[in-house]
């Protein structure tokens, strides 16, 4: 499985991917789930993918092939408008899916991608798509500013609790959190995690960073998150019946 | 949906439940998901149910049956150990789901039932077993001292965090945490929350709660988990990028 993460904020985007890939549970890989596509001055893309390794792998050489080719073919340069570029990186989902559908259904292996597609085209405001397996798309909200594919259920309390009206850099370290929620609980969810920002109206990424496991920052803060929520549980609350809190 | 969790502590159990029951999203109903069984002076049972409400219910009147029949059937008074007990239930939930299976089969709908199995017989520790739908059981350990059935993804990872080594009041406190998140992040699980507890080697139930969204001490935990999770947020050590917490 995987776990990515995108939030939207007034001022950026952040994006946040495990990094464990496996198929079953004795072939466990690491391969980056975020792609970036700083492809003009007047726009930036950012890929997020769950699902079908080898689907979503083809789908970026896809993207990129297309943003070489010299023939005037449709890419993430010719989109006038996110929903336009969501639209296509839809289409290209449902060719790759479509030229392996035959002999997957053969084996009865599902080979769905579904994808995260972030970013802004100038003119426009910043951005973030869900791209369903069928190519079809929702967009995050003021009301829900995130958007989650693969392993979502972990890491979605934290962000119903803390997700609204957060700075671009709070919403990275919620997403941190999010993340390690998920990855204490879920096993086919794994470190390193990979984390990309983008600031509104500047069409480049703005940071992008990887936290393993041994990484000075990601230790401190999944300590004072523990020892936080340890000591916030302590604090509760008695029932009724409680007297000094044991019963 | 449905979420129920056992938690086994040194000193008793904790169960706890939602009480919302679906078909599709508009059929939405109230059930009781805790069962108990103060069946003999030498044992106590609780039994937690997920999955198809038909099949649940029947396989609480047909253990209540066996109870009440005067053959010399099995029930759960013949039980020596706990694991027997399991293993009866178990029976009771294949012999429940035959009866059904082939017309439910033909409709594709999954008649399928999950079941926690929680007490204990005199002479035998306290023990909690989740029975599968095929009637085969496991039983928390003490590494992993709770059990969950049903929508358990939102609320594992604070039990994750703080369900090792706890008193019988905080393992209860903890539950509710646990189904609040749920029931917020969730729509098909939803309060009130029944709570049911026992002391090892007592036989009876200790304490029995339904905790209401309007119930004072719910509300009040509630709001003090979210206010402390907010300002624990807010403490959380910054990235190497930050100055006084805005990027």
């Amino acid at each position: 499985m995987t776990y990515c993460l995108a939030l939207r904020t007034a001022t950026g985007i952040v994006f946040a991917a495990d990094t464990r890939t496996n198929a079953g549970v004795d072939y466990i890989t690491s391969y980056e789930k975020l792609h970036v596509f700083e492809t003009a001055p007047d726009r930036i893309f950012v890929v997020a993918s769950a699902g079908s390794l080898a689907a979503t792998q083809e789908i970026i050489h896809w993207l990129r092939r297309d943003l070489a080719a010299t023939d005037g073919r449709e890419n993430l340069n010719s989109a006038n408008h996110l929903f336009e570029a969501a639209n296509y990186v839809g289409r290209v989902s449902r060719a790759v899916q479509a030229q392996h559908a035959a002999a997957l259904t053969e084996s009865g292996v599902s080979g769905e991608p579904t994808l995260i597609l972030g970013g802004q085209i100038n003119g426009e405001p910043h951005g973030i798509m869900l791209i369903y397996p069928q190519g079809n798309f929702i967009e995050a909200s003021e009301d829900t500013p995130y958007l989650q594919i693969g392993e979502s259920k972990y890491g979605k309390p934290m962000l119903d609790r803390l997700g609204r009206g957060l700075s671009l850099d709070d919403a990275a370290r919620l997403a941190v959190i999010s993340l390690e929620a998920t990855i204490r609980s879920n096993l086919t969810v794994g470190a390193p995690i990979d984390i990309m920002m983008l600031h509104a109206d500047a069409f480049c990424l703005a940071r992008q960073l990887r936290l393993t496991e041994d990484d000075a920052f990601y230790r401190e803060l999944r300590t004072a998150w523990q020892v936080g929520i340890e000591s916030l549980f302590a604090s509760l609350p008695r029932f009724d019946w409680e007297d000094g809190g044991q019963s």
